[in-house]
């Protein structure tokens, strides 16, 4: 089968044996999959990745332990926890120390026709549900992941920092929470996505408001991003940190410890409630979509990628 | 009257008239003050400061409008709060963006042997807390506002960092709350005074723990305790971060979102409930004490306050 193989920086495919599937795996075919930032640290050297990247994928089961799979298309969570130690026993495999990491860490990822992946990881994808848009569901979880952390009371005024994928969908989900969100970016096309779904936007060129927010989401992907993030939000408010920049960040710790400001770090989400967002509809994705790319042509879609301003890079069968 | 006067950089004494009382203020006369790092910090520039600094004190009423304070043995919360705008209002003068703050913006510190500061800020203090006892009680207010930020369950290991007077304070009022906490430090001698009171204690050269507790208190005072506390902090766990250091810090931001840990900026606290601890004699405070200096010593006072390892230096009248 084909493979996207990245080693040394260098994203290239390779002919390789179908998986086995172990016991508790499902044996997936690839239907659609998604280039994340992540994968594209990966690329720039993040983990001393080598091997299959690739962890945001609708796929349909070949075979599984579980008889009602195959055929059903599903997606995964992403984290392989080990099930018995107490982050798992709390329903935090995600945070799991022996975790493994589809694409990410010791476990081939998904940029592939085939790949495997723990049964208990899956969930199916309702009718509703183009493939596409399932694409979509890991970043959504992402996204949700900060309701699930901080209480953000309906009517609230939140600032989202950043348009990038994620700025885009956390602004929809805290808009559809009942939060008033004011999402910052420079690209008037991307900002347009989220105003079309009642968000409010503003182009933004270091001229954010001081001191003017209670919640500030920093999605900007930059490391200048938490400075600026910092600055906005109100004395004993709070900022949720979801951009992973590698390397040290330069933080100016005294204004968040005069102003008495909590910083959150928050990472990925369970699938439940982005799966419950993405079948209203509510949340809109489409627009999101950049470009759609064959997987015989992944380096490509890599390239598409990593252009500044490109939104959601599909690799399609 | 003598007064302090600090300006770049350098502390000297002045000859002042005493200062005048407004409607609503006390004139105090000092009885004994305590030098805490940011008067180190301004001597070293922050804030642009230039005048009399000071701001932990126990002084005693000459004048006032309340016919019950003169004589009386008070210390004083040092932010003076509009007390219209909504911070006010929700009893968190401590963030009013019109605030000055004694010894450090806009009002004239107790270093001197009289100062005026708003009745409405001042405690009386019982006959029981002597004097010198007195001047931790804005430090200890500091180490309490922990606690009405972030709920730490009784019996939680708790690790706090840094041996300083902060330190020292943060880990006796966590260990009274019930946490089993861990001070980690460099200076036998200090980690002693909290040993004597029941905390555990750990010499630390750069050996801490890993992914060890879910409550970390950052106290060391240096750039360097942020990226040591997130280390040493469980997947979901809080810092809480007491050092105001000047400029920017470097944080690994992306190990603080990868296991979702808060950051939750702390500075200072109501003084209520660290009169009730000095009061009950828990809180061990008088082995903090390393010097006793006249006011008209002044400028020599910095000197041991500055000196590497000091405790708390006192000026007495």
């Amino acid at each position: 089968m084909i493979a996207v193989h990245l080693e040394n920086g260098r994203v290239s495919l390779r002919c390789r044996p179908r998986p086995r599937r172990p016991a508790g795996f499902a044996l997936i075919r690839l239907l659609c999959a998604g280039i994340c930032d992540t994968d594209l640290e990966l690329r720039r050297g993040y983990y001393s990745f080598r091997g299959t990247p690739g962890h945001e994928f609708v796929g349909e089961v070949v075979t599984a332990d579980n008889s009602k799979l195959p055929g059903r298309r599903v997606v995964g969570e992403i984290n392989l926890s080990c099930g018995a130690c107490e982050w798992c026993r709390r329903g935090l495999g995600r945070h799991c120390s022996r975790r493994k990491v589809l694409g990410i860490v010791g476990q081939p990822g998904v940029f592939a026709e085939y790949f495997v992946l723990p049964e208990k990881n899956l969930h199916v994808v309702p009718e509703s549900i183009p493939t596409e848009h399932g694409v979509f569901i890991e970043p959504l979880a992402a996204a949700c992941e900060i309701l699930e952390q901080v209480r953000i009371p309906r009517g609230a005024s939140v600032a989202v920092l950043g348009d990038g994928k994620l700025g885009l969908l956390a602004a929809q989900v805290l808009q559809l929470h009942g939060a008033d969100v004011c999402l910052f970016g420079h690209h008037k096309k991307k900002l347009q996505i989220a105003k079309s779904v009642g968000v409010k936007v503003q182009i933004s060129f270091g001229e954010t408001p001081a001191a003017a927010y209670d919640w500030v989401v920093e999605a900007t992907g930059s490391a200048q991003g938490l400075k600026e993030a910092i600055t906005m939000t109100r004395p004993r408010g709070t900022v949720v940190m979801k951009s992973t920049v590698h390397g040290l960040v330069p933080v100016d710790t005294a204004q968040a410890v005069v102003h008495e400001i909590s910083l959150v770090g928050s990472r990925c989400g369970r699938f439940e409630p982005a799966l419950r967002l993405l079948r209203t509809g509510a949340v809109q994705v489409a627009e999101m979509i950049h470009a759609r790319v064959p997987l015989a042509e992944a380096p490509r879609a890599f390239e598409l990628a990593a252009a500044n301003g490109a939104l959601k890079v599909l690799i399609v069968r």
